[in-house]
């Protein structure tokens, strides 16, 4: 069965988006800066379109680098939250087909969490948007289907990786640990149980520490 | 001058202590193994006495072992909190000596933040303990010309270490992640202001993970 895997960026403080999240600042205020190490990774900006990746210089050993493709590596699947895919906690806006354009950087099936019904979206280069009402579990068990033996990531926001490490079903959480100090904001890690996390990998840059947990059942 | 130097363990939500600390908790409930990756290491049970450590097993490539190593390496003078010094929030009992015994493993001065006047006490091996009502900034002179050219150590608790970070104080922070879920207690970096850190080493081993940022001013 394939694995279940969470990689989240939180602050050093431990929130994963800034307070006040809006339209302006999806991330919440002061928080753009948490995915500053990710923005600058060629995989980053392979996925996502602007400017290119050189080949030239293989960055392997560059732990951004690294935990930016892990990030999209091997994906079979997304479990995303209604918040992170749209803005707002009111209405359901039917125009708004997410925050990444036309050809979102998913490529593959993405579920997303919602208390609405909704027909799949189905997008450029792969992803398709399917609305899920039941929940987590039903959620997981959609992405498993899809993913076959390739891995479902939790993609987030906070609340949704709280779910699912409250409801026992992660395999990984991978914790991308940026210097930023918001002080105010979402947390990641509240209201989650006590998961027994066993470390496995850690490494780090002057942008961020990167450091991979096994949730043990 | 010398550095001033924090190393301090947090659980993975940010907790240097659980809640209800007590003579009997002295770090709150479910905290104790917050501490797990230090008391193993040969370099904590060769400084507190208990066991020997193994000169003819080099650990020095074991990451806690290093961290544990570094904690107390070149120490001039150490920093602490009344409250890492003594028990409850109540009473100074001056029949209290520390937690330590009568040879604690500091082995240098300690200088005690609190807001009653006490005499120094003199230990065994090289520690003695001065009591300090003017606050972090007097406390860090006297430290300061106490420890020479070695760095200065704050040693803790988390309200000790938050008053330098938001005074400016502090040039590096070591925070050591024992993978632990506390879910409630002290958090360490609450109301620090916005410190600008540079993470500048990360390692890692089953038990915790060791980041160093560097304070920037």
């Amino acid at each position: 069965m394939s694995s279940v895997i969470s990689h989240i960026t939180v602050s050093v403080d431990g929130f994963a988006a800034g307070p006040r999240q809006s339209l302006s600042a999806p991330l919440g205020e002061g928080a753009m800066d948490l995915h500053t190490w990710l923005v600058s990774t060629a995989a980053f900006r392979g996925t996502h379109g602007s400017g290119s990746s050189d080949p030239a210089s293989d960055r392997g050993d560059d732990p951004d680098e690294a935990a930016a493709v892990a990030m999209s590596a091997g994906v079979g699947a997304y479990v995303m939250g209604r918040n992170m895919f749209s803005p707002g906690r009111g209405s359901w806006d039917l125009s708004w087909r997410g925050w990444w354009g036309e050809e979102p950087p998913f490529r593959v099936p993405v579920f997303v969490l919602t208390h609405y019904e909704r027909e799949p979206l189905v997008m450029e280069g792969g992803t398709v948007f399917s609305f899920v009402t039941g929940g987590v579990a039903d959620a997981l068990a959609l992405a498993r289907e899809a993913a076959g033996d390739r891995s479902v990531h939790v993609a987030g926001g906070a609340s949704t990786v709280q779910q699912f490490l409250r409801a026992g079903l992660l395999d990984e959480l991978h914790l991308h640990i940026s210097p930023l100090v918001l002080g105010d904001g979402e947390r990641l890690l509240v209201d989650v149980g006590q998961p027994v996390l066993e470390p496995f990998a850690a490494s780090g840059s002057s942008k961020a520490t990167h450091v991979s947990y096994r949730v043990i059942r």
